[in-house]
C-alpha cells in the first residue's frame, strides 16, 4: 500500500511506483495519519524497550510509533539515504524531542548484533520482497528470544465498492499484476499468519483491520478512498499503459470509477491485516 | 447468506438454495451461533419495545433476539408458514419462556397497522429481493416515525483467502451469479448504506463486521469457513453444473480449495454490513 517502502527491497528497481518526490513524501504522511489510528492501535512500546522499524521509508510510521511510545528506544533503518532524509525531517517536524537512530541498512543483511531488539515493527514492507517468509525468518536474528515482531500489510484483494464497476476492478487487478511482475505482492495481507508460521515465529494473532467509508463519512472517503486507494493506484497509470494493460480510456474510466465509489452514493471497503509474534527462544 | 430466508421473497421460487430439510435447518441454526456475538453486538431492544423481525425464516436470528432482548414484545413474520412453525420450535427449544407472536405476511404487504413497531430487525433478507430499495421503503409504513431499521447483508465480493484459488474464486462467482439469475444480489452488503438512504431513511450508520479465520482459529474456520460459508457455496453444486457454469471435476476442485483455506496453513475473510437508520417524521 504505502509504496515508497520499495527502498527496503533488494530486487529489481521498482518503477512502477516508486517515489520520492516532495508530492509522493506528502501523499504518504497523509495516508499515514488517515490510517494512524486504525494500524496503530495496540502497539505501543514500554519505555526503554530496544525496538527496530525495519523499512521506514519517509517515516510515514515512524512519526506514530514515535509519538505513542515516547520512552522507547527506536531505531529506524531503511536501504535508502535519501529516504532516511525525509523520515529524519518528518520525524523532527513532528516530534522535535524525539530520539531516533537512523541507519542504512538491508533487512535481509542488518547492520546490527544478534538479539539487538526487544520488538520489531514491519509495515507495508513484505508486499514488495520477492521472499517475505525469508525475510521474517531473517529478522530473527537481531530479535531477542520473546521478543516481538508487528507486522502490517495491506491486501488488495480486500477492495470492493459501490457502484461495483469492472473497470475499477481492472485497475486495481493492473496494480497487482505491476506489483507481483516487479516481484512483490499487493495480496500478502492474508497470508501473514501463514508466512509468520512458516519463518518460525510463535504465538501468532493476526487481525484484520479495515476501512469502510460511505457517504455518511466523507472526509474518510476522500482521505482513504480518493487520495490514498485510489491515488496509489493511479500513480501507475502509465506503466500500466505502456505494459499494455489498459488503454488509456479504460484507466480512466476505472479511476473515475473509484472516484464514483468515494462521492456520496459511493461505498469502499478496504482491509488491512496486523500480526505479532513471538520469536520463540530456540 | 442465510438462505432460507428465500422464503420471504415474492419473486420466482428459488430452486438454487431453498432448502426447509431438517439437514438445513440445523445448518443454518449452527451458522447463526457461531456469527451471532458478531451480527447481534449491539442489538439490544428495550423492555416494552414493540420489534418486528422481517423475514425470520427458520428462526436463526430470533433465538438470539429474544435472547439479548428479554423484554421486547417480538413478533416476527415470514412468507413461509413451515419455516415458522420451525422458528417457533427452535425458540420454544432455546427459551421456553420466551413470548413471540409470529405471524404468516408478505415484507411487501404487511399484515399490521402503520406505525405498529418501535424498531424493525432486517437480517438475510435483502440478498434475495428484487427490489430492496422499495422493500426498505415499504417497511417504514409499519415503524413509527423515530422508530430504528437494522439490517444485516453479507457480500461474497468480501471473501478472500490463502492459498488463493481461481478455481475457489470461480464457485463463489457462481453462486453469485445464480443468486443474480433468481433476481437476488450476493453482493448487497456494500450498497446497504445507499439502499437506506434511497428509501428515506435517516441517521444512517453503517459498519463492516467481519469474520477472519487462520490456523490459529482452527473451530472458527471449521464453523465459519467451512461449515458456513463452503457449505453455502456447496449447496449449490447441481445448480451450477446444470446452467452449465461450472464443470463437475472444476466444481469440486473449487469446493476442495475452499476447504484448504479452512486448513491449519490457510485464511479466509468475509465481511458483513450492520446498519442501523432512523424512520423520520415526513
Amino acid at each position: 500500500m504505502e509504496t515508497a517502502r520499495t527502498s527496503t527491497t533488494t530486487g529489481p528497481v521498482r518503477g512502477y511506483v516508486h517515489g520520492y518526490s516532495g508530492r509522493e513524501a506528502r501523499r504518504l504522511g497523509d495516508q499515514a495519519d488517515a490510517l494512524a489510528g486504525l494500524l496503530h492501535d495496540g502497539t505501543s512500546y514500554p519505555a526503554g524497550s530496544r525496538v527496530l522499524e525495519v523499512g521506514c521509508g519517509v517515516g510515514a510510521q515512524t512519526v506514530h510509533l514515535v509519538s505513542r511510545s515516547p520512552g522507547a528506544q527506536l531505531t529506524a533503518v531503511d536501504l535508502s539515504p535519501a529516504s532516511l532524509d525525509q523520515a529524519r525531517a518528518r520525524v523532527a517536524a513532528s516530534s522535535p524531542a524525539a530520539r531516533v537512530e537512523w541507519r542504512v541498512g538491508d533487512l535481509h543483511d542488518l547492520p546490527f548484533p544478534d538479539g539487538a531488539f526487544d520488538h520489531l515493527f514491519v509495515c507495508f514492507v513484505l508486499e514488495h520482497l520477492p521472499d517475505p517468509r525469508a525475510a521474517l525468518a531473517g529478522l530473527r536474528r537481531v530479535l531477542r528470544p520473546g521478543g516481538t515482531v508487528t507486522v502490517i500489510e495491506g491486501d488488495h484483494g480486500s477492495a470492493f465498492f459501490h457502484p461495483d464497476s469492472a473497470h475499477a476492478r481492472a485497475v486495481i487487478a493492473h496494480q497487482v499484476a505491476l506489483q507481483a511482475a516487479a516481484g512483490g505482492d499487493a495480496l500478502v495481507g492474508r497470508r501473514l499468519a501463514p508466512l509468520l508460521a512458516a519463518a518460525g515465529y510463535a504465538g501468532i494473532e493476526v487481525g484484520p483491520r479495515t476501512v469502510y467509508a460511505d457517504g455518511s463519512r466523507p472526509a474518510l472517503a476522500r482521505a482513504f478512498t480518493r487520495d490514498t486507494f485510489t491515488a496509489m493506484v493511479e500513480a501507475v497509470r502509465d506503466e500500466a499503459v505502456a505494459a499494455g494493460l489498459a488503454t488509456p480510456g479504460d484507466w480512466d474510466r476505472g479511476i473515475a470509477d473509484l472516484h464514483r465509489a468515494a462521492g456520496p452514493d459511493g461505498t469502499f471497503h478496504y482491509t488491512f491485516f496486523k500480526g505479532v509474534a513471538v520469536n520463540p527462544a530456540d
